[in-house]
């Protein structure tokens, strides 16, 4: 059985990319032409259009909770299609769980076995006996919260000397001798001297990194600090890329290529 | 419209407890008696036993996700049946969630609109822009996690100086002035010392305190510094106090009502 930094690393080598596609299905701006029972067949086109270019998805559960049941059972089958017509892609579920040792297993066994995520975003707010039980299979990655890219980033995260997401840098580390699984989410609008800080501190493991693109974040300085060893995660300039049906897979492909073609140049000296 | 504050001082007053019943039904735990698809005739049990004595329910997610959407049913039912049955008492739903402010937003209809419940636990990690769009409904509230009852509480809770748990119970007054429904996630197994500071930094805000019971938190030593403005969190003591499913409701009900004797005895002075 591989280690979730070997699948990593592997899908890495095979697509030349560090794209991960966040699917999140925003109900008010789904193009056009998708019916109101359509969602996981507007999901299959981007799935299918960028799959040649992603070595991740990352479908966010705050757009499929609010469906109720139902909202899950398009989660599921969106995971089971990305297994599908991926090639390859892992699939992180953007869930930001996090709870007493007992209560992780649980949400732990939901992401990894029930619906059969290859990794997780975990909020490691209450410690690390919180984020420990999202580790404990090699195979399934666990994307602890770092160092975000919302402004309110400022309140907590950058609390104290050292300041947190330093300290939460430092125990993921730990982790990571133990599980060569574990990740970071750092978000692509902080300063670039602080994600090359955690660099410092981490420098064996995979960044997930948010905020590029509408958000604002510059792809180029944020990779040129995080280095090859990074996801960068690109959401509504790719899936929201067409006002209608018949434009979404050309359209996310195209932005899905110009990005990873970016990707490679700022990485390898190469479009 | 009543405000959530209003609500729970209501309910509060009209059934002379502070006692939450946690709903944490781990299958292996499960009293005999209950088939493999009767999980929501045993919560309802639950409900109907205790409903004299509990003024909130607080179903955590982590046991139903991984029963995969139909687990989600078993949650809607749960909610449904505590409106129905529980007497006025009100549905927490402990799903610790936190994420940038748009997905929060999505994240606060899911569990306010399409489950229908009161209030929900909030993970303060990525910054107050994270939690406010839980804050929105003044007739719904946000539990944020402050000070919680796990060991690794310590590693990142109590970080820096002030400690951050002091800074969240500080910014989550501020919001609390504008909002007349937050309230904090305090758990009982801390220094009562720490929990009478909190309760300093924030006099009027809703305490939700688990920890007593299996995790150890002695109710007195709480109760006598976290007052009246409480929620008291008991789980497995309550839930799985019986082995069999014929014993079910008449346990249930003994260990809720004992509880709220020695809750009324220590707030009021009178059993």
């Amino acid at each position: 059985m591989s280690t979730f930094y070997e699948k990593l690393t592997g899908i890495r080598a095979a697509k030349k990319s560090v794209l991960c596609v966040g699917l999140d299905p925003d109900p008010e701006k789904i193009p056009e032409g998708y019916g109101p029972d359509e969602l996981h067949l507007f999901l299959e086109d981007i799935i299918r259009a960028t799959a040649d270019y992603a070595i991740a998805y990352k479908p966010n559960l705050a757009f499929f909770e609010p469906l109720g049941p139902k909202g899950l059972e398009i989660f599921a089958h969106t995971v089971k299609k990305i297994h599908e017509h991926g090639k390859g892609a892992i699939v992180i579920a953007d869930a930001k769980r996090g709870d007493l040792g007992n209560s992780a297993s649980f949400y732990a066994k939901a992401f990894f076995e029930t619906y059969g995520c290859d990794a997780i975003t975990v909020n490691p707010y209450m410690g690390f006996d919180s984020v420990e039980p999202f580790a404990s299979s090699e195979d399934r990655g666990c994307f602890i919260l770092c160092l975000t890219s919302n402004p309110g980033a400022i309140h907590f995260e950058m609390h104290g000397h050292p300041p947190l997401y330093q300290l939460v840098a430092e125990r993921a580390r730990v982790l990571s001798q133990n599980h060569q699984n574990i990740g970071l989410v750092v978000g692509a609008t902080r300063d670039p001297a602080l994600i090359r800080r955690i660099r410092g501190i981490a420098p064996e493991m995979p960044f997930l990194i948010p905020g590029v693109g509408t958000q604002g974040g510059d792809l180029r300085a944020v990779l040129e600090v995080s280095g090859e060893n990074s996801l960068v995660n690109a959401s509504r300039s790719i899936i929201f890329a067409a006002k209608r049906r018949e434009e979404v897979m050309s359209t996310a492909s195209d932005e899905a290529r110009s990005l990873v073609t970016q990707m490679r140049e700022i990485l390898y000296g190469k479009g």
